[in-house]
């Protein structure tokens, strides 16, 4: 089954096909001057997040009030997010019960070595400074989002996690770039 | 080197370059009628997976099956996947052996402590629900795989997988947007 | 606020816009050149990576010597990196001290079994083929990384690292994906 029959958007130049107005020809040409509203746009931007305590934490809703505004623009697009530090990282997971943040700091915990028994050769910065490097890659620090409708196409129980391996909470800075039609 | 050169593909609003086009005036203007078609793209489409035992799984062909006809039209571009889901994951990995995913699944449940002794505080879904948080950030729930002459253009050996983490197998969603030229 | 007021840029058939520029007609008007310009892009390349040991590797300038050309020609996109093998991996981190690179192998040595007594199943490939398969899904074989002004807009202390993870070193495959303005 072709992607445009079922799917939310489909573009070129042509204007966002939906399945009843394909078969309404008024409606499919009222729609012409969203042709020109469909040419791909780009926006970036770099958010600095308010320093955050060792741990996981929700960061959704600080994230979407500083894109909302253009994200509203985009009918169908990807929204990514690059966290610029080696120390934290960004992850989608469970955004209700604040129990599965604590717990999950605590894997994290149970799973990298700290402390004057661990391994590492790198403790110049601390003791948790070797252990926030090995997290921030188990988590990664870029996420992409899908973007339809202009709001972020995530699950009813998904959020964005900012998640700090630090002792030390420091700010830290998100590059969004939204790309789409 | 410029990556027009060795690319596979490089468009604005120039058509493909080859490089034996490059130097050949008369095919370099044949091809003039593909600048039109090369013009961005966005698809985007909602796929619900049936449910999956606990375990890994290779969902590749059903992920083509359900994509290769918008697919076929990319000459060039990025498809992304994106599991709307919090206790399942998706991963790239082998595509022969099912003695791969087996195993991956063996450690997942040796890394992440579930059952009576496990420390977790979140436990009201059930004992295998805080683990299942776990893993699907430590795999992720977004892929994103370059389109290459109409197809995903993955190594020999690599496959889509998907982890299921919970114990009882429910539908997964998965938004898959792609975009190219 | 707007993205497009802060951001480094925000393209659909316009032009640049840059704060100042908004409040300056003249200078406005200069730009309109820049629309042309600020038509997507894609590239795409493969990049074959000489054989590295065993371990975590910086291949930052690696990468960046072989797309930079190309690269400078976006103002503002994505770059896209994926690695098309199953037994090593493609991870952000530090980019200074070689010891955070040891220390990384040495944990993920430590957190997947390997040798006589792991409990895999697929071990036709020999001893270090099952626990390279699980680090790779781990660490993650894509990666996507903001372009801003022709640069990858990494952190000061973000590098690309290749973690080669099978004992016998082979070369390997990226595909790389520019997509922007």
């Amino acid at each position: 089954m072709p992607m445009q029959a079922s799917s939310l958007c489909f573009a070129t130049k042509v204007p966002f096909r939906v399945k009843s107005q394909q078969t309404n020809p008024t409606k499919f040409k009222d729609l012409s001057s969203m042709a020109e509203a469909a040419a791909p746009k780009w926006a970036q931007k770099t958010i600095t997040l308010t320093p955050h305590k060792r741990g996981c934490h929700l960061i959704t809703s600080k994230i979407v009030k500083e894109i909302e505004q253009d994200l509203s623009g985009f009918k169908c697009g990807l929204a990514h997010l690059f966290l610029q530090h080696t120390s934290a990282s960004l992850t989608i997971n469970e955004n209700y019960d604040s129990d599965v943040r604590d717990d999950t700091e605590r894997f994290l915990n149970i799973v990298v070595p700290e402390g004057p028994s661990a391994p590492w050769k790198h403790t110049l910065e601390g003791p948790d400074d070797m252990p926030a490097h090995i997290k921030s890659s188990m988590f990664g620090s870029t996420l992409t989002i899908p973007i339809t409708n202009g709001k972020l196409n995530m699950g009813t129980w998904q959020g964005i996690w900012l998640c700090e391996h630090r002792d030390y909470p420091t700010s830290r800075r998100v590059v969004v770039t939204l790309n789409g039609i």
